[in-house]
């Protein structure tokens, strides 16, 4: 084969992937468009509610075009913000100098923006999510479907709690989960990247061409900058998305430590193993394949552990001896980094259970954040259950 | 529970897991303990010397305190590289600064050095392998047993030949092989890094006592500063060991297009499922475990593609617009990154099998290297095989 049979061989292969694309999304057809609403507008809240809207203007038999954003308006400069991004359409405040498709409505009134909604994109800081879907209550079409682009769980006295079942029990609608390797202003840049969204089709599934299912998703959230995978698995995406910030805090302390780029890839090979362990240990169904084949777990384990809050707070800590309080207050500016939350819900919840001997790498940053236990145990705190299998 | 109470518990894990540590080793005991040699000398080679110098020394029931290295002889300034090492204890050509054990005795007689070795551990650049094994030939013990630090695989006409099968089928002895995200130096400094041995029980094992297992290459390897899992998939650590330099390519291609972290990490997410898909093809005897569990397997990949060589050409590459030839010669002084070899003899096998379909990240990093396909068309390429899961 000479060189421009491959070439032509690569274009081929291309074409093809690019008419099957079309093609994927050419044979679908609903009986009636469905409405989207994106309940968030922070940066990843306007960034999905961009890519949403360029896909519902791309596929009017599908989706129809006008996407509502819900805002919390507020001035900028004496103006609402509602009325800057229906004008200007830039979200000056949460995501300069990215233009936005004119389809896409700032809306601040947020039973306006659930009652048509057929599909529901959930998009807002974690701790304001319980009061908004409270206001949400009775104002939702009983037919409507939910993705939740939130991270992460909540742990409680009832054990780990998604944060799309939470959803779905507060609201009585279906919901799903959107994770990735995404940081918001590079997906906004249209740089390229990955995604994983997960959606259970329900028993009360309404049928083919009336109701949401994967490649509806599909056709809502692929771009060519931002390619998704459909899969069903929404524990085992949540578990990861959550996990993911108390191992980037374990590589945070060896690299503080000066340990270089082995010692980082170990913590996240030992915690992918301990993050598939929790998620088959406290949901059952998850499959271990999204945790090693998929966006939303191998690959946002590694670009969290490469840089991000949790890394750079817990450096801070190893570099300056400083406690995780005092290194989140010098550099994040009041805001906190996740992992130092989630490794204490999760070792309280593991003691409840008496599992903590299962999980050395989120106990040993447990202990290290809270008990002052010295970083450079990990490797001997992490070895306790690979000795089990050679004596085996 | 009150913060102290949690100290205690630390210190008990910590305690159980060191006596568990000592208590596996000191249980073992051999008929007549392992006389060991490293073949090679090189900073990778002195590094495995020193660290099962260190415990042979450690283990005098199960090993013979004194490790043979073999030298290939050098005169730096005048005197013999074999001299310097055995009266300085310091390899200074190939891994200054570093102190050797004084039970690690250099030798450059290839053939006194096998002789009388049970243990034989091969650590020489991969291009002078076979020239080595052809003089060892009818000087080694038939009972020996071999482990090869040499990563990769040789791809010929027949297929693909891992080097511990070269080994095997050479002198006719059993041959494990050890891999994982280890920067020779930083092993040599005792940072903390892991790593694994993989080694399969052959059919003529002599039992107890009396042969190689899985806990004598446990004492062997394993340091405090270099933890160790010993698994039986050689096929698995060996292919990973491979094509995880073909995916680092990938990675700088995206890096220096300017992409970031998402990118960087989706380019491992679809390499680790290309290389579990490589192996399982061509060794249906390798497990999926290894390559998300094992040091070998996701670790090295994200040591790997996070520096060294093969990242450090793509990238000039994408920022010049020049050849991977030309950028080897300005950055590598004349060596090459193995990433360039490899995806050529991956591409050239794949396509005797007309498989090149099911493999397009290995691909197009062959495309974008040999035929200037286009760095942004990867996203594309990659993405071919991702729709077939959606429609099926």
């Amino acid at each position: 084969m000479t060189a421009s049979d491959r070439l032509n061989q690569t274009s081929q292969i291309l074409d093809k992937s690019i008419n099957r694309c079309n093609s994927s999304v050419s044979l679908l057809h609903v009986d009636k468009p469905f409405k989207v609403t994106v309940i968030g507008s922070g940066n990843w809240g306007t960034t999905i509610a961009k890519v949403v809207s360029e896909n519902t203007a791309l596929h009017p038999t599908l989706f129809q075009p006008t996407v509502n954003m819900w805002v919390f308006d507020e001035k900028i400069d004496g103006v609402s913000l509602v009325h800057i991004i229906n004008t200007k359409h830039e979200n000056v405040k949460y995501l300069p100098d990215i233009k936005l498709p004119h389809n896409l409505v700032a809306n601040p009134d947020l039973v306006d923006c659930a009652k048509d909604a057929d599909i529901i994109i959930f998009n807002v800081p974690h701790q304001f999510l319980s009061r908004i879907v409270e206001q949400m209550k009775g104002h939702v079409k009983p037919t409507a479907r939910a993705i939740s682009c939130l991270k992460g769980f909540e742990v409680g006295k009832k054990g780990v709690q998604l944060l799309s079942s939470f959803i779905e029990d507060e609201l009585d609608i279906t919901c799903g989960a959107l994770s990735g390797a995404n940081l918001a202003p590079e997906v906004a840049k249209e740089n390229w990247s990955e995604t994983t969204v997960a959606y259970k089709i329900p028993s009360n599934y309404r049928g083919d061409g009336k109701d949401v299912d994967h490649r509806v998703l599909k056709a809502l959230f692929h771009r060519p900058y931002f390619h998704v995978s459909v899969i069903d698995d929404i524990a085992g995406i949540s578990i990861a998305g959550a996990l993911k910030n108390v191992v980037a805090l374990g590589c945070g302390f060896v690299e503080g430590l000066g340990w270089g780029n082995n010692a980082s890839a170990a913590i996240q090979r030992v915690g992918l193993g301990e993050i598939i362990k929790f998620g088959q240990m406290f949901f059952p169904e998850c499959h271990v394949e999204t945790f090693y084949k998929e966006s939303a777990g191998v690959a946002d384990l590694i670009t969290t552990c490469s840089g991000g809050r949790n890394v750079r707070v817990a450096k801070h800590m190893a570099k300056t001896g400083k406690s995780a309080l005092e290194a989140e207050k010098e550099l994040l500016n009041g805001q906190s980094a996740q992992g130092i939350v989630t490794c204490k819900e999760v070792h309280e919840w593991l003691e409840t259970c008496e599992l903590i001997h299962e999980f050395p790498l989120l106990e040993a940053v447990y202990q290290i954040v809270y008990n002052h236990v010295a970083m450079d145990k990990i490797p001997d705190m992490i070895d306790e259950l690979d000795e089990f299998r050679i004596e085996q």
